[in-house]
Protein backbone atom coordinates (compact mmCIF):
# COMPACT_ATOMS: atom_id res chain seq x y z
CA UNK A 1 0.00 0.00 0.00
CA UNK A 2 1.15 3.48 -0.68
CA UNK A 3 2.54 5.45 2.56
CA UNK A 4 2.83 9.30 1.97
CA UNK A 5 4.49 11.42 4.53
CA UNK A 6 4.33 15.64 4.33
CA UNK A 7 5.97 17.69 6.23
CA UNK A 8 5.54 21.59 6.90
CA UNK A 9 8.67 23.19 7.24
CA UNK A 10 10.53 23.97 10.36
CA UNK A 11 10.01 27.96 12.14
CA UNK A 12 10.92 30.45 9.89
CA UNK A 13 12.52 33.79 10.86
CA UNK A 14 9.30 35.79 9.50
CA UNK A 15 6.94 33.11 11.14
CA UNK A 16 8.57 33.73 14.42
CA UNK A 17 7.68 37.89 13.50
CA UNK A 18 4.52 36.67 12.20
CA UNK A 19 5.14 38.58 8.87
CA UNK A 20 3.32 37.20 5.53
CA UNK A 21 5.94 35.08 3.40
CA UNK A 22 4.39 33.63 0.86
CA UNK A 23 7.23 33.11 -1.87
CA UNK A 24 9.89 35.61 0.01
CA UNK A 25 12.39 33.24 0.40
CA UNK A 26 12.64 33.36 4.39
CA UNK A 27 15.40 30.82 6.48
CA UNK A 28 14.58 29.03 9.19
CA UNK A 29 15.76 30.02 12.68
CA UNK A 30 17.53 28.00 15.35
CA UNK A 31 14.39 26.22 16.43
CA UNK A 32 13.27 25.89 13.03
CA UNK A 33 16.32 23.78 12.20
CA UNK A 34 16.02 21.54 15.15
CA UNK A 35 12.14 20.77 14.69
CA UNK A 36 13.63 19.47 10.83
CA UNK A 37 16.31 17.48 12.61
CA UNK A 38 13.48 16.35 15.08
CA UNK A 39 11.41 15.38 12.30
CA UNK A 40 14.04 12.54 10.56
CA UNK A 41 14.88 11.57 14.03
CA UNK A 42 11.58 10.51 14.74
CA UNK A 43 11.23 9.22 11.17
CA UNK A 44 13.89 6.53 11.56
CA UNK A 45 12.70 6.25 15.20
CA UNK A 46 9.89 5.14 13.90
CA UNK A 47 11.08 2.75 10.86
CA UNK A 48 9.56 5.23 7.69
CA UNK A 49 11.78 5.05 5.07
CA UNK A 50 11.52 6.61 1.58
CA UNK A 51 12.36 6.44 -2.21
CA UNK A 52 11.78 9.72 -3.43
CA UNK A 53 11.47 13.15 -2.01
CA UNK A 54 9.76 16.26 -2.81
CA UNK A 55 10.52 20.21 -2.19
CA UNK A 56 9.82 23.43 -2.90
CA UNK A 57 12.42 25.78 -4.33
CA UNK A 58 12.59 27.71 -1.13
CA UNK A 59 15.10 27.85 1.36
CA UNK A 60 13.15 26.79 4.57
CA UNK A 61 11.52 23.92 2.72
CA UNK A 62 14.76 22.44 1.37
CA UNK A 63 16.65 22.73 4.30
CA UNK A 64 13.78 21.22 6.33
CA UNK A 65 14.48 18.30 3.96
CA UNK A 66 17.60 17.71 3.91
CA UNK A 67 18.24 17.95 7.52
CA UNK A 68 15.39 15.66 8.03
CA UNK A 69 17.44 13.42 6.09
CA UNK A 70 20.69 13.76 7.02
CA UNK A 71 19.17 12.70 10.66
CA UNK A 72 17.70 9.72 9.19
CA UNK A 73 21.02 8.49 7.33
CA UNK A 74 19.53 9.32 3.58
CA UNK A 75 21.01 12.22 2.40
CA UNK A 76 21.52 10.52 -0.46
CA UNK A 77 17.58 9.81 -2.00
CA UNK A 78 16.73 11.64 -4.61
CA UNK A 79 15.22 15.23 -4.36
CA UNK A 80 13.15 16.72 -6.79
CA UNK A 81 12.50 20.21 -6.43
CA UNK A 82 9.87 22.40 -7.81
CA UNK A 83 7.97 25.77 -7.77
CA UNK A 84 4.57 24.42 -7.82
CA UNK A 85 5.42 23.06 -4.10
CA UNK A 86 5.81 26.74 -3.10
CA UNK A 87 3.74 28.72 -0.84
CA UNK A 88 0.99 30.24 -1.67
CA UNK A 89 1.93 33.90 -2.82
CA UNK A 90 1.11 36.36 -0.66
CA UNK A 91 0.36 39.33 -2.87
CA UNK A 92 0.74 43.00 -1.35
CA UNK A 93 0.76 41.59 1.90
CA UNK A 94 4.55 39.90 1.74
CA UNK A 95 6.51 41.11 4.33
CA UNK A 96 4.10 42.94 6.66
CA UNK A 97 3.35 41.90 10.02
CA UNK A 98 0.35 40.51 10.58
CA UNK A 99 -1.32 43.35 13.50
CA UNK A 100 0.40 46.43 10.97
CA UNK A 101 -1.67 44.84 8.55
CA UNK A 102 -4.89 44.46 10.14
CA UNK A 103 -4.15 48.02 12.32
CA UNK A 104 -4.18 49.30 8.42
CA UNK A 105 -7.16 46.56 6.71
CA UNK A 106 -8.73 46.21 9.44
CA UNK A 107 -9.51 43.03 11.38
CA UNK A 108 -12.28 41.32 9.36
CA UNK A 109 -10.28 42.35 6.21
CA UNK A 110 -7.52 40.46 7.42
CA UNK A 111 -9.41 37.66 8.06
CA UNK A 112 -11.11 37.29 5.04
CA UNK A 113 -7.02 37.13 2.94
CA UNK A 114 -6.55 34.66 5.56
CA UNK A 115 -9.24 32.63 5.59
CA UNK A 116 -11.40 32.77 2.60
CA UNK A 117 -11.04 30.22 0.06
CA UNK A 118 -11.09 32.00 -3.33
CA UNK A 119 -10.10 35.88 -2.36
CA UNK A 120 -6.53 36.46 -2.81
CA UNK A 121 -4.82 39.30 -1.36
CA UNK A 122 -4.31 42.63 -3.04
CA UNK A 123 -1.49 42.73 -6.15
CA UNK A 124 1.85 42.90 -5.09
CA UNK A 125 2.73 46.47 -6.82
CA UNK A 126 5.71 46.46 -9.76
CA UNK A 127 8.86 47.30 -7.93
CA UNK A 128 7.99 45.92 -4.54
CA UNK A 129 11.20 44.49 -2.78
CA UNK A 130 9.68 41.51 -2.53
CA UNK A 131 9.01 41.03 -6.28
CA UNK A 132 10.67 37.90 -7.57
CA UNK A 133 9.46 37.88 -10.68
CA UNK A 134 13.27 38.59 -12.27
CA UNK A 135 14.71 36.26 -9.60
CA UNK A 136 16.70 33.79 -12.18
CA UNK A 137 15.26 30.84 -10.04
CA UNK A 138 11.47 31.73 -11.16
CA UNK A 139 12.83 31.86 -15.27
CA UNK A 140 10.50 31.04 -17.93
CA UNK A 141 7.64 30.97 -15.44
CA UNK A 142 5.20 33.54 -14.57
CA UNK A 143 5.33 34.35 -11.40
CA UNK A 144 2.16 35.10 -8.92
CA UNK A 145 1.22 38.75 -8.40
CA UNK A 146 -1.18 37.27 -5.75
CA UNK A 147 -3.02 33.66 -5.18
CA UNK A 148 -5.56 33.09 -3.25
CA UNK A 149 -5.52 29.02 -1.70
CA UNK A 150 -7.97 28.26 -4.87
CA UNK A 151 -5.31 29.37 -6.37
CA UNK A 152 -2.72 27.62 -4.70
CA UNK A 153 -4.20 24.68 -5.35
CA UNK A 154 -4.82 24.85 -8.94
CA UNK A 155 -0.84 24.19 -10.00
CA UNK A 156 0.04 21.97 -6.63
CA UNK A 157 -2.60 19.51 -7.89
CA UNK A 158 -1.36 19.35 -11.82
CA UNK A 159 2.25 18.83 -10.33
CA UNK A 160 0.99 15.96 -8.03
CA UNK A 161 -1.18 14.70 -10.72
CA UNK A 162 2.41 14.26 -13.20
CA UNK A 163 4.81 13.81 -10.78
CA UNK A 164 4.13 12.66 -7.64
CA UNK A 165 1.08 10.25 -7.81
CA UNK A 166 3.06 8.89 -10.55
CA UNK A 167 5.75 7.80 -8.51
CA UNK A 168 2.96 6.60 -5.60
CA UNK A 169 1.54 4.21 -8.31
CA UNK A 170 5.20 2.89 -9.38
CA UNK A 171 5.52 1.43 -5.48
CA UNK A 172 7.93 4.44 -3.99
CA UNK A 173 7.67 5.78 -1.17
CA UNK A 174 7.44 9.45 -0.87
CA UNK A 175 7.99 12.43 1.33
CA UNK A 176 7.11 16.02 0.71
CA UNK A 177 8.26 18.66 2.78
CA UNK A 178 6.35 21.84 1.45
CA UNK A 179 4.39 24.88 3.14
CA UNK A 180 1.63 25.19 4.77
CA UNK A 181 -0.85 26.41 1.61
CA UNK A 182 0.36 23.90 -0.38
CA UNK A 183 0.33 21.13 2.28
CA UNK A 184 -3.02 22.27 2.58
CA UNK A 185 -3.75 21.62 -1.30
CA UNK A 186 -2.82 17.91 -0.77
CA UNK A 187 -4.72 17.34 2.52
CA UNK A 188 -7.85 19.12 0.95
CA UNK A 189 -7.31 17.04 -2.13
CA UNK A 190 -6.57 13.26 -0.07
CA UNK A 191 -9.05 13.81 2.68
CA UNK A 192 -11.74 15.28 0.69
CA UNK A 193 -12.28 18.58 2.98
CA UNK A 194 -14.70 21.23 1.70
CA UNK A 195 -13.69 24.48 0.71
CA UNK A 196 -15.05 25.95 3.83
CA UNK A 197 -12.70 23.46 6.05
CA UNK A 198 -9.58 23.45 4.42
CA UNK A 199 -8.50 27.48 5.17
CA UNK A 200 -9.42 26.94 8.93
CA UNK A 201 -7.02 23.05 9.03
CA UNK A 202 -3.55 24.52 10.66
CA UNK A 203 -0.83 22.39 9.43
CA UNK A 204 1.75 22.23 12.31
CA UNK A 205 5.80 23.00 11.84
CA UNK A 206 8.18 20.16 11.68
CA UNK A 207 5.69 17.07 12.57
CA UNK A 208 5.33 14.83 9.37
CA UNK A 209 2.04 13.77 8.54
CA UNK A 210 1.73 9.85 7.83
CA UNK A 211 -1.24 9.09 4.99
CA UNK A 212 -1.87 5.55 4.42
CA UNK A 213 -3.10 5.28 1.04
CA UNK A 214 -5.09 2.76 -1.11
CA UNK A 215 -4.10 1.64 -4.75
CA UNK A 216 -6.00 3.91 -6.54
CA UNK A 217 -4.36 6.91 -3.70
CA UNK A 218 -7.17 7.30 -1.64
CA UNK A 219 -6.46 8.26 1.51
CA UNK A 220 -7.15 5.36 4.21
CA UNK A 221 -5.64 6.78 7.31
CA UNK A 222 -3.95 10.40 8.52
CA UNK A 223 -2.03 10.71 11.11
CA UNK A 224 0.67 13.04 12.98
CA UNK A 225 3.43 10.07 12.95
CA UNK A 226 4.48 11.65 16.76
CA UNK A 227 0.96 10.81 17.67
CA UNK A 228 1.49 7.19 17.06
CA UNK B 1 32.08 28.92 -23.73
CA UNK B 2 31.18 26.00 -21.10
CA UNK B 3 32.75 26.25 -17.85
CA UNK B 4 32.96 23.41 -14.90
CA UNK B 5 33.45 23.47 -11.13
CA UNK B 6 34.73 20.62 -9.89
CA UNK B 7 35.03 20.86 -5.47
CA UNK B 8 36.45 17.67 -3.19
CA UNK B 9 34.55 17.92 -0.10
CA UNK B 10 36.17 19.33 2.94
CA UNK B 11 37.77 17.68 5.67
CA UNK B 12 36.16 14.50 6.54
CA UNK B 13 36.50 12.79 9.97
CA UNK B 14 38.85 10.02 8.30
CA UNK B 15 40.72 12.56 6.52
CA UNK B 16 41.73 14.31 10.05
CA UNK B 17 42.37 10.59 11.25
CA UNK B 18 44.45 9.56 8.34
CA UNK B 19 42.37 6.61 7.37
CA UNK B 20 41.53 4.78 4.08
CA UNK B 21 38.01 5.91 3.17
CA UNK B 22 36.83 5.04 -0.13
CA UNK B 23 32.77 4.38 -0.12
CA UNK B 24 32.83 4.27 3.61
CA UNK B 25 30.33 6.66 4.33
CA UNK B 26 31.98 9.41 6.76
CA UNK B 27 30.91 12.61 7.52
CA UNK B 28 32.60 16.44 7.16
CA UNK B 29 34.60 17.67 10.55
CA UNK B 30 33.48 21.37 11.39
CA UNK B 31 36.83 22.03 9.36
CA UNK B 32 35.03 20.65 6.47
CA UNK B 33 32.08 22.30 6.77
CA UNK B 34 33.46 25.54 7.46
CA UNK B 35 35.71 24.51 4.01
CA UNK B 36 32.20 24.30 2.40
CA UNK B 37 30.72 27.65 3.19
CA UNK B 38 34.11 28.72 2.44
CA UNK B 39 33.82 27.37 -1.54
CA UNK B 40 29.98 28.56 -1.60
CA UNK B 41 31.15 32.46 -0.50
CA UNK B 42 34.39 32.40 -2.92
CA UNK B 43 32.10 31.45 -6.13
CA UNK B 44 29.34 33.95 -5.16
CA UNK B 45 31.75 36.80 -4.91
CA UNK B 46 33.49 35.51 -7.66
CA UNK B 47 30.23 35.72 -9.92
CA UNK B 48 30.10 31.93 -10.90
CA UNK B 49 26.42 30.80 -11.18
CA UNK B 50 25.53 27.50 -11.90
CA UNK B 51 22.43 25.30 -13.71
CA UNK B 52 22.84 21.81 -12.64
CA UNK B 53 24.88 20.25 -9.72
CA UNK B 54 25.90 16.80 -9.76
CA UNK B 55 27.68 14.99 -6.90
CA UNK B 56 28.07 11.44 -5.62
CA UNK B 57 25.61 9.10 -2.90
CA UNK B 58 28.01 9.98 -0.13
CA UNK B 59 27.43 12.11 2.88
CA UNK B 60 30.54 14.19 2.77
CA UNK B 61 30.06 15.20 -1.17
CA UNK B 62 26.54 15.90 -0.59
CA UNK B 63 26.55 17.95 2.30
CA UNK B 64 29.79 20.29 1.13
CA UNK B 65 27.38 20.92 -1.71
CA UNK B 66 24.41 21.72 -0.38
CA UNK B 67 26.62 24.02 1.97
CA UNK B 68 28.28 25.60 -0.78
CA UNK B 69 25.11 26.25 -2.60
CA UNK B 70 23.45 27.35 0.58
CA UNK B 71 26.54 30.14 0.56
CA UNK B 72 25.65 31.04 -2.88
CA UNK B 73 21.56 31.51 -2.45
CA UNK B 74 21.47 28.23 -5.09
CA UNK B 75 19.93 25.72 -2.80
CA UNK B 76 16.88 25.65 -5.29
CA UNK B 77 19.00 24.13 -8.35
CA UNK B 78 18.50 20.78 -9.80
CA UNK B 79 21.36 17.74 -8.10
CA UNK B 80 22.25 14.54 -9.67
CA UNK B 81 23.63 12.14 -6.98
CA UNK B 82 24.96 9.06 -8.42
CA UNK B 83 27.08 6.77 -7.36
CA UNK B 84 28.92 6.68 -10.27
CA UNK B 85 31.17 10.21 -8.69
CA UNK B 86 31.51 8.03 -5.68
CA UNK B 87 35.57 7.83 -4.20
CA UNK B 88 37.75 4.94 -5.45
CA UNK B 89 36.55 2.20 -3.01
CA UNK B 90 39.51 1.28 -1.46
CA UNK B 91 38.63 -2.40 -0.87
CA UNK B 92 40.51 -4.29 2.23
CA UNK B 93 42.04 -0.98 3.19
CA UNK B 94 38.98 0.81 4.46
CA UNK B 95 38.93 1.97 7.40
CA UNK B 96 43.05 1.59 8.31
CA UNK B 97 44.98 3.86 9.58
CA UNK B 98 47.91 4.79 6.53
CA UNK B 99 50.21 3.91 9.78
CA UNK B 100 49.49 1.07 10.56
CA UNK B 101 48.63 -0.42 7.32
CA UNK B 102 52.59 0.64 6.34
CA UNK B 103 53.30 -0.87 9.52
CA UNK B 104 51.90 -3.88 8.45
CA UNK B 105 52.40 -4.10 5.04
CA UNK B 106 55.34 -2.00 4.41
CA UNK B 107 56.15 1.24 2.77
CA UNK B 108 56.50 -0.07 -0.55
CA UNK B 109 53.35 -1.90 -1.09
CA UNK B 110 51.36 1.08 0.51
CA UNK B 111 52.82 3.63 -2.06
CA UNK B 112 52.11 0.96 -4.43
CA UNK B 113 48.23 0.80 -3.46
CA UNK B 114 48.30 4.50 -3.23
CA UNK B 115 50.02 5.53 -6.36
CA UNK B 116 50.12 3.05 -8.57
CA UNK B 117 47.43 3.46 -11.61
CA UNK B 118 46.00 0.15 -12.31
CA UNK B 119 47.02 -2.29 -9.49
CA UNK B 120 44.03 -2.31 -6.49
CA UNK B 121 44.03 -2.47 -3.23
CA UNK B 122 43.63 -6.11 -1.46
CA UNK B 123 39.41 -6.67 -2.03
CA UNK B 124 37.20 -6.06 0.64
CA UNK B 125 36.76 -9.59 2.50
CA UNK B 126 33.12 -10.71 3.11
CA UNK B 127 31.49 -9.52 6.52
CA UNK B 128 34.18 -6.68 6.70
CA UNK B 129 32.31 -3.84 8.73
CA UNK B 130 32.63 -1.77 6.01
CA UNK B 131 30.81 -3.94 3.75
CA UNK B 132 28.36 -1.71 1.73
CA UNK B 133 27.21 -4.66 -0.58
CA UNK B 134 23.72 -4.38 1.16
CA UNK B 135 23.48 -1.25 1.94
CA UNK B 136 20.01 0.05 -0.28
CA UNK B 137 21.49 3.11 -1.69
CA UNK B 138 23.28 0.41 -4.19
CA UNK B 139 20.86 -1.70 -4.45
CA UNK B 140 20.84 -2.94 -7.76
CA UNK B 141 24.19 -2.18 -8.44
CA UNK B 142 27.59 -4.14 -8.06
CA UNK B 143 29.57 -3.04 -5.47
CA UNK B 144 33.24 -3.07 -6.04
CA UNK B 145 35.43 -5.33 -3.63
CA UNK B 146 37.99 -2.69 -4.64
CA UNK B 147 39.45 -0.50 -7.46
CA UNK B 148 42.45 0.79 -8.57
CA UNK B 149 42.33 4.72 -10.16
CA UNK B 150 41.85 2.81 -14.03
CA UNK B 151 39.26 0.81 -12.36
CA UNK B 152 37.47 4.10 -10.44
CA UNK B 153 37.73 6.20 -14.08
CA UNK B 154 36.10 3.54 -15.99
CA UNK B 155 32.64 4.22 -14.40
CA UNK B 156 33.30 7.56 -13.72
CA UNK B 157 33.72 8.72 -17.85
CA UNK B 158 30.73 6.82 -18.72
CA UNK B 159 28.92 8.75 -16.40
CA UNK B 160 30.36 12.24 -17.73
CA UNK B 161 29.62 10.95 -21.55
CA UNK B 162 25.68 10.25 -20.28
CA UNK B 163 24.92 13.02 -18.08
CA UNK B 164 27.34 15.75 -17.72
CA UNK B 165 28.66 16.38 -20.97
CA UNK B 166 25.40 16.30 -22.60
CA UNK B 167 24.48 19.43 -20.22
CA UNK B 168 27.63 20.76 -20.79
CA UNK B 169 27.06 21.03 -24.58
CA UNK B 170 23.03 21.95 -23.66
CA UNK B 171 24.94 25.54 -22.32
CA UNK B 172 24.42 24.39 -18.37
CA UNK B 173 26.17 25.64 -15.90
CA UNK B 174 27.72 22.65 -14.25
CA UNK B 175 29.09 22.02 -10.60
CA UNK B 176 30.24 18.60 -9.35
CA UNK B 177 31.24 18.19 -6.09
CA UNK B 178 33.07 14.73 -5.65
CA UNK B 179 35.91 13.16 -4.11
CA UNK B 180 39.74 12.87 -4.69
CA UNK B 181 39.95 9.65 -7.32
CA UNK B 182 36.57 10.51 -9.17
CA UNK B 183 37.55 14.24 -9.36
CA UNK B 184 41.69 12.69 -10.74
CA UNK B 185 39.06 11.00 -12.88
CA UNK B 186 38.04 14.05 -14.67
CA UNK B 187 40.88 16.07 -14.36
CA UNK B 188 42.96 13.20 -16.51
CA UNK B 189 40.47 13.34 -18.80
CA UNK B 190 39.76 16.66 -19.14
CA UNK B 191 43.46 17.90 -19.16
CA UNK B 192 45.04 14.64 -20.97
CA UNK B 193 47.08 13.92 -17.72
CA UNK B 194 49.30 10.38 -18.50
CA UNK B 195 48.19 7.76 -16.18
CA UNK B 196 51.46 7.85 -14.44
CA UNK B 197 51.28 11.46 -13.79
CA UNK B 198 47.24 11.49 -12.32
CA UNK B 199 48.11 9.61 -9.15
CA UNK B 200 50.22 12.21 -8.15
CA UNK B 201 48.15 14.90 -8.69
CA UNK B 202 46.36 15.91 -5.14
CA UNK B 203 43.45 17.46 -5.51
CA UNK B 204 42.40 19.78 -1.94
CA UNK B 205 39.42 19.46 -0.51
CA UNK B 206 36.96 22.36 -0.31
CA UNK B 207 38.85 24.20 -3.44
CA UNK B 208 37.01 25.14 -6.63
CA UNK B 209 38.67 24.38 -9.59
CA UNK B 210 37.67 25.88 -12.47
CA UNK B 211 37.69 24.41 -16.03
CA UNK B 212 37.01 26.53 -18.93
CA UNK B 213 36.06 24.53 -21.98
CA UNK B 214 35.73 24.61 -25.68
CA UNK B 215 32.49 23.86 -27.73
CA UNK B 216 34.10 20.03 -28.10
CA UNK B 217 34.76 19.96 -24.16
CA UNK B 218 38.48 20.58 -24.24
CA UNK B 219 39.97 22.40 -21.87
CA UNK B 220 41.03 25.73 -22.88
CA UNK B 221 42.10 26.82 -18.63
CA UNK B 222 42.41 24.91 -15.65
CA UNK B 223 42.82 27.07 -12.65
CA UNK B 224 42.26 27.12 -8.80
CA UNK B 225 39.08 29.78 -7.84
CA UNK B 226 40.88 31.77 -5.00
CA UNK B 227 44.09 32.20 -7.14
CA UNK B 228 41.87 34.46 -9.77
Amino acid sequence: MPRLVLIRHGQSAWNLENRFTGWWDVDLTDKGIEEARQAGALMAAKGLDFDLCFTSVQTRAIKTLNLALEAMGRLWLPVEKDWHLNERHYGGLTGLDKAETAAKHGDAQVHIWRRSFDVPPPPMEAGSPYDLSHDRRYAGIDVPRTESLKDTIARVLPYWESRIAPALHAGQRVVISAHGNSLRALVKHLSHIPDDEITGLEIPTGQPIVYELDDSLNALDRYYLSER
